[in-house]
C-alpha cells in the first residue's frame, strides 16, 4: 500500500535518509498520518499532536508541513502510539492509534507493538511486509476536539541579557537565564 | 557563505520545504550547526541538544542525522538560542550560541535576536543578507561535557493494554495509561 505520495519503497528510502533507518515505527506511522489526513476535510490547515517521542514524530515531519521547530507539531510523552491532526483554527480533528484488537491477523506487528520479543529476534522483513499489507487497517480512528487554547504560545516576554552568561534569554524566566539558575542538569561547560 | 553541503540559496529552498518558510532562525541555525560540527573530531558519531523548541531544532534535523523521532536530538525549553553536538559515547562536545556581544556590526540580526522590533517591521531580505555574510562569526563556542547518563533511555517497562481505552501503554505508568489517568489536558474525544 502506498504511503501518501510515495510508493512503499520510496517511503523506506525517505525514512532512511531522514531517520537513519527505515524503522517499523516510522512505516506504520506513515500509514497513521495518511489515515488521519484522509479524514480531515480537504484543504484543512492542520496542526499535529503526537503522543510518544519515539519514531512517530518523524512520520509526521516526513509527510506533513508540521515540524518540531515550526511549532505545528507538539510531542506529548504519554507512551501511546497515537497521533492527532486537527484544524488549527477550530481544533476539530482526528485521532488515530494502533489498536491491539485489530492486530490478531498480524503477528509480527503485534509482537513489535506489544514488545513481545527482543528487537534482535524480530524478523524485520516480515514485520515491514505485514505493515505494507495492513496499512491503516490496524488503526482506530476517532473524531476529537483539541483544546487549542492549551497550545497557544505563551509569550515569555522581552529578551534580556543574562548577567551571568551574557546570552539573550526570555525576561519572564527571572533575573538570570534558566541555564544559570541551576547547575546544568545536562552538561559541564569547560573553560 | 555556504551552509554545510548547500549553497545559501539551496539551504533556503530546503528550509522552506521542511519548515514551511525560510525562517531566519533556521538560517542562522544552519550556520550554528555547521560551526559546532566543524569543531568535533572528524567522523564523531554525535547526538544533539537544542535549548529552544523554536526553529533551531529544524536546522539540526535538516543538516544532521539527528531527529526528534530517532532520539538523537533532545530539545530543552530554556529559551536560549544555543545547541550542542557531542560524541554520543563520551559526552565530549561543543556548545554554540548566538552571542549578543558579536552583534554590534549586524543591526538586523541583533534586532531580530533581541526582539527589538515587531516581526512586521523586520526587513527580512536585509536580515537574511546579514546572516549570509556573518555566518558563524556571530556565535560563541565552548567545549562541553554532556552528562550522557541523564539522557539514557529509561525503560518504561512492558507494554500492557489499558483497561479503559484498550490501547497499549508502558506498564510502569500505572494501572491505566497516562491519557486515561486524567481528563485530557488537550482534547475531548467525541463519540
Amino acid at each position: 500500500m502506498d504511503i501518501g505520495p510515495y510508493s512503499f519503497e520510496e517511503f523506506l528510502e525517505r525514512a532512511s535518509a531522514f531517520h537513519g533507518n527505515p524503522a517499523p515505527g516510522l512505516v506504520i506511522g506513515g500509514y497513521m498520518v495518511e489515515l488521519a489526513r484522509s479524514r480531515l476535510p480537504q484543504r484543512t490547515i492542520f496542526d499535529a499532536v503526537v503522543e510518544t517521542p519515539k519514531c512517530l514524530p518523524d512520520a509526521v515531519q516526513l509527510l506533513t508541513p508540521c515540524s518540531i521547530g515550526n511549532g505545528w507539531m507538539k510531542v506529548i510523552n504519554w507512551g501511546l502510539y497515537a497521533l492527532t491532526l486537527y484544524d488549527k483554527y477550530t481544533g476539530k480533528g482526528v485521532r488515530v492509534w494502533l489498536d491491539p484488537e485489530r492486530l490478531e491477523k498480524w503477528p509480527e506487528i503485534r509482537a513489535w507493538y506489544l514488545k513481545l520479543k527482543p528487537a534482535r529476534e524480530q524478523d524485520k522483513d516480515r514485520l515491514l511486509n505485514e505493515m505494507r499489507r495492513a496499512g491503516g487497517s490496524v488503526c482506530g480512528v476517532s473524531p476529537v476536539r483539541v483544546k487549542i487554547e492549551e497550545f497557544k504560545k505563551k509569550s515569555r516576554g522581552a529578551i534580556e541579557i543574562c548577567s551571568v552568561c551574557k546570552e539573550g534569554y526570555p525576561s519572564n524566566d527571572g533575573s538570570v537565564c534558566r541555564k544559570c539558575q541551576q547547575a546544568s542538569p545536562y552538561m559541564e561547560i569547560e573553560s
